[in-house]
């Protein structure tokens, strides 16, 4: 739960949009029944509260989710807050309950159950606190347009090389972390590219190579290190003999953060 | 208790050898408190496991010291691991428990209860597992003389002025983090100098403003950036509205030490 939560909180803050949980072995019992935990507890995490009720009806599995640090996204408004999109779940036809005295009237249906976000005020100078009427009108937008960051999708792999091949995007830059890439020095990624949708890869406790060494459709590779346009390591000569999984998340994301931005912006 | 132990292990991490827990308003009560608590747990967290015993009886205040996650220091070995360096604990005269099946007599008698640390093969040749006799040989050296980190020491300070003037050191660079600070991009710290003992400061919830402004001895400093030689923002552009104390520690040890390494290299 808390590694879990630790994932969802450097995800927000790093503006993270798709989180993916692939194994790194061959699936068992154990290892799919954490793989659905952990996507369950970072979906629910990334929920806006309001919502939690309609989405996560109470489950053993969430017993603990109450010790979770709030992600605090820009999606978790309060009930007073003003934010013209709102994300919200559908009670019936085209209501949505958007966290607000009244339901939202919708441009089009869906089961109730759905989660969505909706543009409450689709001419953007409308308060909808003030807005007369029983319900308030909006339009439903895809999950991530509005011009902020909103926060993330979750999916999961059965393999390393299932995080490619079941892609909702094309990554247009991979970038591997290990032990055994090259330090992360004061020079950064010598020759980033500009790119639009980048993928950063992490190891379980078994490193990025035990994944590979699994992984039928990569049996012909011969270093891990080839699958990634950068092999880094965010955590050289460093004091203590281990590094958490959430503490190496935080750490390259830091470390990488200002590079990718650099050339993000650069396009 | 968990904010302590993730600056313990953010310190031992990024090989940090002197964490200052600083007040940063008036003293009272329940600062006071406060202080004491992380000084007491952030020191019993870089104590190697076999000295606990001794140097902390059972206290209240360590009830859940059990959940920190281990530093794994290099100076936290098991019994039969081998380093020349031994941190130890004199038990009476010159003999001194160093976690091994027989006590070291050293070169120097102390109170017993006193933390030291043990040069055991002055040689540097000797496997002392193998070594004849009822005690081992060894010399008392100062902490941190051992050629690789070792640990931290901790101490207290009743204002952000007094981090400097009861420092055991002189910090020859100061860093001060703030989200008012300069934005750290891919371009590092330009014109960084080379140093010894670089101190990075963090403020508390209410930011280091909020220190300044309650300390008599700063009264008449119109800017707190004007006391550090760079004032950065390390978490520009956060998707979450809040970032917690102990992720700021780490994120900013992270974007910041390929530029310390590289200046400290530079010497």
């Amino acid at each position: 739960m808390y590694l879990a939560g630790q994932v969802a909180r450097t995800a927000a803050i790093y503006c993270v949009t798709e989180i993916v949980v692939f194994l790194d072995s061959a699936p068992n019992n154990a290892s799919t029944r954490a793989q659905n935990f952990l996507h369950t507890v970072l979906q629910y995490a990334e929920t806006p509260q309001y919502l939690r009720k309609h989405l996560y009806p109470r489950t053993p599995m969430l017993r603990l989710a109450g010790l979770l640090n709030p992600l605090a996204l820009p999606s978790h408004l309060a009930r007073s807050d003003y934010c013209r999109y709102r994300d919200g779940v559908y009670t019936r036809g085209r209501h949505v309950d958007v966290g607000l005295d009244r339901l939202a009237e919708v441009d089009k249906p869906a089961p109730s159950g759905t989660r969505v976000t909706v543009d409450l005020s689709p001419s953007g100078d409308e308060i909808y606190h003030k807005a007369p009427g029983k319900y308030l009108f909006g339009k439903v937008v895809p999950f991530n347009s509005p011009d902020k960051y909103w926060g993330y999708r979750v999916r999961t792999a059965k393999s390393l090389s299932d995080v490619f091949r079941d892609a909702p995007v094309q990554y247009d830059l991979v970038v591997g972390t290990s032990e055994r890439g090259t330090p992360l020095g004061s020079n950064g990624l010598p020759g980033l590219p500009s790119h639009k949708h980048a993928l950063i890869v992490f190891g379980g406790v078994n490193g990025l190579e035990f994944a590979a060494n699994n992984d039928e459709a990569l049996k012909e590779l011969e270093d891990v290190g080839d699958l990634f346009d950068f092999y880094v390591n965010t955590c050289t000569e460093q004091g203590s003999r281990t590094i958490r999984t959430e503490e190496a998340l935080l750490i390259s994301l830091a470390a990488l953060q200002p590079y990718l931005r650099a050339a993000a912006n650069a396009t």
